[in-house]
């Protein structure tokens, strides 16, 4: 494999873990035999993305670039691409790499691959430089990890389904979540508005749960038939032992057994959101009702097709707010506030725009 | 129903938490139309014995008998009983009674039924007394909460079949434990032990975790094709992310992270012992590879049924230590100290002899 050439695009970068994200140049490799060249046209704001800019995780080479919930045009593709020509919509989210030939790649879970390679904070093997996230004007990715978005759809809109769709449709799915089933969500962000929306597609009965009582109305708006407030004990008593199913969005530290003693027998909590400290877990909350617990990530390549190919046959998107690139670093402290219905959604054209500060 | 009249049958009790287990009388009920009355020959000594019999989990009454892993000989049935007539074997375990008609019962899991009567530490509604378990001479069971026993085997080993068997048959089971999978067994002792020969028979690759590398001889005669001290680090690292299935059998307190890291994508790992204290659960182990943490509780009986079955056709039973009933104090004392290969059995002919000392 020669090393193909790398062009410079604008970017929107951070130097540091404490440096805010400015205006940059980062390294694309001229598209490959099988990949595709994207102008991205909306990004959306994941937590990750901030985890990552802040090396939250302790992994982040300098200078990051975020962004794995992308949307865009294809604007040139390899010569042994099959799926996509120029002008044709196009997605990617969390991975752009593997193998394709490991046990779990051929189960279509390459986001379960030793080589699966990250939208930004891995290497592209390609050029042997880090990967650049989707905060930026262009992406070339192999067409094995482009998405096709349905035409009918808000295409700003779509953008959070490469990552918090996915995230949610997948648990639902591998839970077989469906009519006569009681499903729970847990808190009400970016993650658990999909998780409602998808809940209710499938023709579940959705129960959120949200530590705040002002979120009642939009849960209802969203699609739950039922909205619980967690911090009400009668409220959650009354529930015990009837749930098939609970996702759980919360990355902040909660009582997990409170949820569980709500399973009913043979149900399943799984988790999306991802609390950095362990969480206690009573063993006989699991042992009665032979309850499990679990986590979930993202979801494999022919799973997010599906989950894109369902949203648009059932015109499900995100709910969105749209901010302009120089926007983002205040986005995060809103982020972090909880203080977005239900995710920021970066209009890309606005990194084009003259003006922005650079790094 | 007419309440059924009681009669007086010897039985080893305990007055209080501290007190030591003696011999004493309790009533049981003469068969009513769908029971069947048993000569208990043998009785296994379970630790759930000991957590009664000491009210470690606070609902004891007393004077309790303990003991749910009985066979013996059927003396008497009533007159709608259909699958055992006087003279065959028979065996109790957790279970004696339960509607049989919630969805749960409808599903063969009686033990998830909220109209659920534990063998001891229940309440018999015949009587309006409480249930009083198999340290004692004879006891009237529901023929549906009946097990029919294979005749080919050493019946005083068949007696723990009846908890520890079904308690580790049933996870391996329901989590479809086979051919080409591998499989761990953390703890062995009377669970641990009956786990090894089951995944074994089942066609697994077993591998045996214990703290104490004495006992890896045992584990390989049991059927293990590998034993990891679980305290050397760079074994158990060797292992990483390469399980199907680990069953947890450990009620001490224990690093359940350090297990989850071993399983393979999809993997689950299921507590049978109980910890009392709630076990730290990190997300991220759960969320990498969609990994999943179970409990599990005895199994139903139909499942148990086909538990001794199969036993019968696989010539399996527990590894015991015989000991009278006036040794089960100090068989106690032993099994605190795991002190036992694997499993006591009291040999009930001896609660008949003269020499016991009374309560």
């Amino acid at each position: 494999m020669s090393k193909p050439k790398a062009t410079s695009v604008k970017a929107y970068a951070t130097s540091g873990a404490t440096a805010p994200l400015a205006a940059s140049t980062i390294p694309r490799r001229e598209p490959t035999d099988r990949d595709v060249q994207i102008e991205i046209l909306y990004c959306g704001v994941c937590h990750s993305d901030l985890h990552f800019a802040r090396n939250e995780w302790g992994f982040t080479q300098y200078p990051a670039v975020p962004g794995h919930e992308i949307v865009g045009r294809v604007t040139q593709v390899g010569p042994k691409v099959t799926k996509f020509k120029p002008g044709d919509l196009a997605g990617v989210g969390c991975l752009v790499d593997a193998d394709l030939s490991c046990p779990h790649c051929r189960k279509g879970l390459e986001q379960f691959s030793p080589t699966m390679v990250m939208t930004y904070g891995s290497m592209d093997k390609h050029l042997g430089l880090p990967t650049y996230g989707g905060y930026s004007e262009r992406i070339v990715v192999d067409e094995h990890f482009t998405l096709r978005i349905p035409a009918n759809l808000n295409l700003a809109a779509v953008a959070p389904l490469l990552c918090a769709g996915i995230t949610t449709y997948s648990p639902l799915r591998h839970w077989k979540v469906g009519p006569g089933q009681k499903v729970g969500i847990v808190g009400l962000g970016g993650l658990g508005h999909m998780g409602v929306k998808f809940a209710r597609a499938f023709g579940a009965h959705v129960v959120v749960f949200t530590t705040s009582a002002g979120k009642r109305e939009d849960a209802l708006r969203l699609g739950a038939h039922e909205v619980v407030v967690s911090r009400n004990a009668d409220e959650m008593k009354a529930h015990a032992g009837t749930f098939n199913f609970i996702l759980d969005c919360v990355s902040a530290d909660h009582d997990l057994n409170a949820y569980l003693e709500l399973l009913a027998p043979d149900g399943n909590l799984t988790l999306v959101g991802a609390p950095e400290k362990p969480l206690p877990i009573a063993s006989f909350a699991l042992i009665f009702g032979r309850r499990s617990l679990s986590g979930s990530l993202i979801g494999g390549l022919a799973e997010t097709q599906e989950m894109l190919d369902f949203c648009g046959q059932h015109n499900i998107t995100s709910d969105i707010e749209m901010i302009r690139m120089d926007q983002v670093n205040e986005a995060y402290e809103r982020m972090l506030r909880s203080d977005v219905k239900y995710r920021f959604v970066i209009d890309m054209a606005s990194l084009k725009q003259d003006g922005l500060q650079s790094a």
